[in-house]
């Protein structure tokens, strides 16, 4: 077999074998392949797809190219979420010590920010001290002590997946369904989950901009993990405007601290909401407990007692980190910053939030990375004030930037500023929840 | 610009401008694409196609990738011709002296054996001395005294168009009209021609099986040529069969010269016959003669009055070659091997001879190459006795083949006896010339 004969069938349309598709995979990992053959072959793939099976072994054969975690000694069900990511997306570091206060075991392998997008990694480097960079053997024992870990993508778990999104990220390859699906869920069954829960969202602050693209890609992401022999399950949500106030790394630990501590408002509610939400449906899939009402009230009761905020305490001192953070955020999370407000330019009602520019500006204010190799600043980033369906009298605040300076803010505000459009009919919250796909 | 935003473009759909097929081009020409990018477009391209726009920039990207011989110093028309390749296809060392002695000039750029079909470099290189790895003022000297050079493709001509190639091979996008018409067009217009005539083949041996794709590609190759100001026309070509009697290296030279020197047999005719329809193209295109039944005398009598053969001794010892070779070549060629008969397996009509596997059982006997650094021998072959519509009786010999030893001769003979298929009925010869296309 030859690499140019495995590219050449799915160029004209061929489905690819078991075998194919197995030596294209390992191929890469060990560098049999050349990098322009399998851009080549991506490409082809992009343009041709793929079909259920042959989208299958991909998901198996990059998820067997490295080392595939067992965790069948640690007792309670493992069990993960996955978003495709948004604009203060930060469920994570709420859902995964309510659902370990609830007696499951969350092994998470997250992803540093990409693009407009945070990423939990960087989220949680905020913490002075917090480590992200574990063995496999320290990811192991943390969630098993704990009941949840978290860590950044070894060279060990689904390594195909990272020289293929590198190339993938270089050659215009990213938005293809089947590649998608195979990069998430070769990592997700690297990390021996039994159950995974996928927060797929759709809007002008996700990867996928339209509801049916992201109902397709959720569709066949639960397609392939059930073949590979998980329980899977998706929620469909609205990211059509930053979730809750705190877009940028330290202001959004801070924002889920004070969650998890029990301070909601209105403006935070919708992640509490989406996060309990999240966490009853793993806690319901896990089979810790299958009845959905049931499942919510374990959830939240986990949340309410502070049984959750003591986990997450409890992880940030196994990862490293200070756990005072828990009891005093404003003075230990990175601060001397600035604040600018951002002023609405006239009166009327929120009716459309370009939720990527907001991104963007938080990364050209140093608070993403352009690339890889980027340092982050997490103190930097935008507090909503203004959400879709507010009404609004010029000069209030849409919100707050925090900034390293005024030069720094002025920019990033204006940017904001023409994210937000104002109408003079009221307008109508869009659902947080759109639908839950459970097949 | 950056390459992954033209990639994305091409991948779509879209046109590409001017400034995006000069980018990717320089971009590969400097190394300033990565290779897995270029790939990727070339991919793209392979599925999405180029329109004559985008064909044609890339045509004139890739000749200016590297120098444009400037032959306007050399009085007389400078005019050459293409062949898509076959097997036995040997016309280039007839038709450039009969050109030449008609007051062409013909500066031939020239590839190595490819797959199954030979190459004009190797088959010269079976004459002792001849060197065709010369530099541009060599090429371009010879050129202006003999009338004619024949010369390897060098890193200055369209140094983009050997890395594309090379991308193209090992990424199963070879196939691709747009993307042949520029490797072709773009080293043609690099040798500072004013006239071209394609030879575009199909048949059983021809790289185009079929008469439409090769019709498809002569026309694409016209309009994209005349668009970057060439004089160009095609002839259809049969290739269902080894062109002549002798397809490998030093065999196809010997039957030239025996032409040359005016020996010719029912065998041979059709070799005399296809090399001077293209000389005579040739000469009316390039404006030495314009009428065609004038060009045609020219170019008979150009071979008939032994001047073709006088340029061709010329041009063996400007390149560094034996002379003598035109007067003795059965003593001079290489040789030391030995022959044996491939017999008919039945009485009836040569009604198909699958001419690759003609082509592919002479690289086994080391007639051609598998890669790129292979050596040649030059003494291996196949001389053909039986064509297309030809009556045989069983035990007949189709044809005699050329090898080192018995064992290889007899695995070549089984190959190519399988490569004849012979019926009862009788059969039509198939005209050699299927079409002249003129624009």
């Amino acid at each position: 077999m030859r690499p140019q004969d495995v590219i050449r069938k799915k160029r004209d349309g061929g489905a690819l074998s078991r075998e194919e598709i197995a030596f294209f995979v390992r191929g890469v990992a060990r560098r049999e392949w050349e990098p322009y053959q399998a851009s080549a072959l991506l490409m082809a793939i992009f343009l041709r797809g793929l079909d259920q099976t042959e989208g299958l072994a991909l998901v198996e054969e990059m998820r067997d190219s490295g080392t595939v975690l067992d965790l069948s000694h640690i007792g309670r069900p493992k069990v993960d979420k996955h978003s495709t990511g948004g604009v203060g997306d930060k469920t994570s570091l709420i859902l995964a010590p309510v659902v370990a206060a609830a007696g499951g075991c969350v092994p998470m392998i997250s992803g540093r920010g990409l693009g407009h997008s945070g990423g939990t990694l960087d989220k949680l480097e905020s913490i002075p001290g917090f480590r992200v960079n574990l063995s496999i053997d320290e990811f192991i024992a943390i969630a098993e002590r704990v009941g949840y870990a978290m860590a950044g993508q070894t060279d060990h778990l689904a390594p195909a997946d990272r020289t293929l999104y590198a190339l993938r990220d270089a050659t215009a390859t990213v938005e293809s369904i089947p590649l998608i699906v195979a990069s998430i869920l070769s990592k997700k069954l690297a990390a021996g989950l039994d159950a995974l829960v996928l927060d797929v969202k759709f809007g002008t602050g996700a990867f996928m901009r339209e509801e049916e693209q992201a109902r397709a890609l959720a569709r066949a992401l639960i397609a392939a993990g059930r073949a590979a022999g998980l329980a899977i399950e998706a929620l469909l949500t609205d990211m059509n405007q930053p979730l809750g106030r705190a877009a940028g790394n330290a202001i959004e630990v801070q924002e889920c601290l004070a969650i998890l501590r029990g301070a909601v408002d209105e403006k935070t509610r919708p992640v509490r909401d989406l996060s309990l939400a999240l966490a009853a449906r793993m806690i319901s899939l896990a089979g810790i407990e299958r009845d959905q009402t049931a499942a919510r009230a374990l959830a939240a009761r986990a949340l309410d007692s502070g049984a959750a905020l003591e986990k997450f305490r409890l992880s940030v001192e196994a990862q490293g980190g200070d756990p005072r953070v828990c009891d005093d955020p404003a003075r230990l999370m990175p601060g001397g910053i600035c604040t600018l407000e951002v002023k609405a330019p006239r009166a009327g009602y929120v009716a459309r939030i370009e939720a990527t520019e907001i991104g963007l500006a938080i990364v050209e204010m140093g608070g993403g990375r352009t690339r890889v190799e980027d340092r982050i600043d997490p103190a930097v980033g935008f507090s909503a004030e203004a959400h879709i369906g507010d009404e609004v009298r010029a000069g209030d605040a849409l919100g707050v930037v925090y900034c390293r300076d005024e030069a720094q803010g002025q920019q990033a505000a204006a940017r904001i500023r023409a994210a937000y459009q104002i109408s003079d009919s009221a307008v109508a919250r869009p659902p947080l929840i759109k639908e839950v796909i459970v097949g």
